[in-house]
């Protein structure tokens, strides 16, 4: 779980601005601008690279590197266990983890709705100044827009990222054969739970939080220890597990069997989950990936798996099978199974 | 000018699709926006970096790169002269070149209103496919998101991209120094007035037409003559040159002097400007960029730049001085002195 509001608030006290709401004039590129950007933005992402204010960053790379983009309009932008700002961070920083990389820079680019709060605004990037740092990972370049009030919703992000490739990493669904394993590193379906209750008002007796949180030490170390047996990795954000395996079963002509038994849920999200008839399956993560892995290695990778942190519950979900080619198939405990198919429809909107 | 709607839909037809507008479906990760993606956004933007449809794309980079972001929020979205689509990649394009660096690989990122039209939703995929294919770079990752009716306005579009930066290039407020001259690549204040026109639904009797285009062969061809004679580049988009003319002295302690009979200006925008009481220094600029340049090399430069495609009417329109550090001052033609400070409040929202 990230720093609470208030935790953050303690550690950096919102600066005394004479503006309490963002006006289009914030989004003019002009001096109230730059009073915002330096009240805030650059009073909060200190580093040589920002610094100089230029309409981009000068880096120094070498060699194989990942580049990731990602919008995020989830609403509300406060929600249990993180805000907007975390997953915009966390987002983009796992997108370059599932591409084997290492998470190095990072751009943000702000839509703002006329009228948003500063102090919400402070909130959201107070929460994106500790995942940045949590992560070890710097934003060199930026951008601010205004639109006006009705012509957004108080705020939506961007960000995309670059990081180097690791030297192992050798990632591609081509590799994948049958017989080879699906790992997934934690329990299902908690960042759309948590969404869930608080946008419906719903107050669940328990306390479903989200599972935002950057992943790229976890999945580096892997590569690290497992070379090329880890064939892919994969996070189930929006769509959930069940849209992800269908991606990759489409794009290896193979098919997937899953067991259901194995899929690791905390009691509380799956209660949640029948009490609202939503399949956990389809709900999005924020916090856990699928990682495919040669079935020599599968077993020791769940244990190296399981030491590290937020990745306790891992379990091997499943198997790639020469049968039903790009089919993903669900085998429940008592014997049953049943085709899952890709996310139909919309099953909660803005969920990142 | 870029390439017309029509002229683009005669070259790529619109797909038959089951569905003529946007819904949040669209944005759920799941099937439909897998359909959306293959139906347009891949049809269109077919290269093997994009399509390995992973959650990122790897590169091969060395030695300096640049990397900038922008979202383009623009209203209308459709303009005389281009649309959101061509300043999406001009923009970002222009961004990377003002670092010295040859624009290589995009993002695309859209956040669409629900309703949005599919038909429109072509045209601006449209307008940055040719975007793309008339400067060189392509598109290498991308993210669609789709927000509630009332909660956006049609499409909002981010771009950030990748580009290596010339060996010659070195960049640099700091090595600004008195004397230092200032040119423009062209005329001022086409954009915004051509934004302004149409938003208005004010029809001049001339056709003012966005300079949004690309700049980055000009620029880098100037590098590649004068070398660490550039002192620093920039594109005065928001706010305008006397913006970014302002911002450059802040960053110097030096003070620019101006010289209005010097500013390049179309007739028609001059009396557009002058009829709706702007002044053309704060109208944004989509087309043309700044160049200061060492004093012995400025009129030799000129030269050269004015040979190239649509910098013919380029001018040195200023230089830097020891007096009135930090400030912009402009001289008019019968020798009157006025400070020209950054742009206060709103001129013209939603202009990028």
């Amino acid at each position: 779980m990230e720093k609470n509001r208030l935790e953050m608030r303690l550690q950096c006290p919102m600066p005394n601005l004479d503006f309490d709401r963002i006006t289009l004039g914030h989004g003019s590129g002009g001096l109230l601008t730059n009073k915002l950007l330096d009240s805030m933005v650059f009073e909060l992402f200190d580093n040589s690279l920002l610094q100089t204010r230029h309409d981009g960053a000068l880096l120094q790379l070498e060699g194989r590197v990942a580049f990731s983009t990602d919008s995020y309009v989830v609403s509300p932008i406060f929600f249990p266990g993180g805000s907007i700002g975390d997953l915009a961070i966390n987002g983009t920083i796992n997108d370059l983890a599932m591409c084997g990389a290492k998470p190095q820079y990072l751009s943000l680019s702000l839509i703002i709705e006329e009228g948003f709060s500063i102090s919400e605004l402070w909130d959201v990037l107070l929460s994106i100044k500790f995942a940045c740092e949590k992560a070890g990972v710097v934003i060199v370049t930026g951008d601010t827009k205004v639109v006006e009030k009705g012509k957004g919703d108080k705020i939506f992000i961007n960000t995309s990222g670059i990081g180097s490739v690791h030297p192992k990493a050798n990632l591609s669904a081509d590799r994948i054969i049958a017989g080879d394993k699906i790992i997934v590193s934690g329990n299902l379906a908690n960042h759309g739970m948590a969404i869930y209750s608080i946008r419906e008002g719903l107050e669940f007796e328990s306390n479903i939080l989200s599972d935002t949180r950057e992943l790229s030490r976890q999945v580096l170390s892997l590569i690290d220890a497992f070379g090329d047996n880890i064939k892919l990795c994969r996070d189930p954000s929006r769509g959930g597990v069940a849209t992800s395996l269908n991606e990759i079963a489409r794009s290896t002509h193979l098919g997937i069997n899953l067991w259901q038994d194995k899929l690791p849920m905390e009691s509380q999200v799956l209660e949640a989950c029948e009490m609202l008839g939503l399949d956990p399956l389809y709900v999005a993560n924020e916090g856990i990936f699928l990682t495919i892995v040669a079935d020599q290695k599968a077993e020791e990778m769940l244990t190296q798996l399981k030491s590290l942190p937020h990745c306790e519950t891992a379990e091997i979900i499943g198997e790639f099978v020469q049968d039903h080619p790009t089919q993903v198939l669900l085998n429940s405990a008592i014997g049953g199974r049943r085709v899952i198919n890709m996310l139909i429809g919309e099953q909660l909107p803005r969920i990142c």
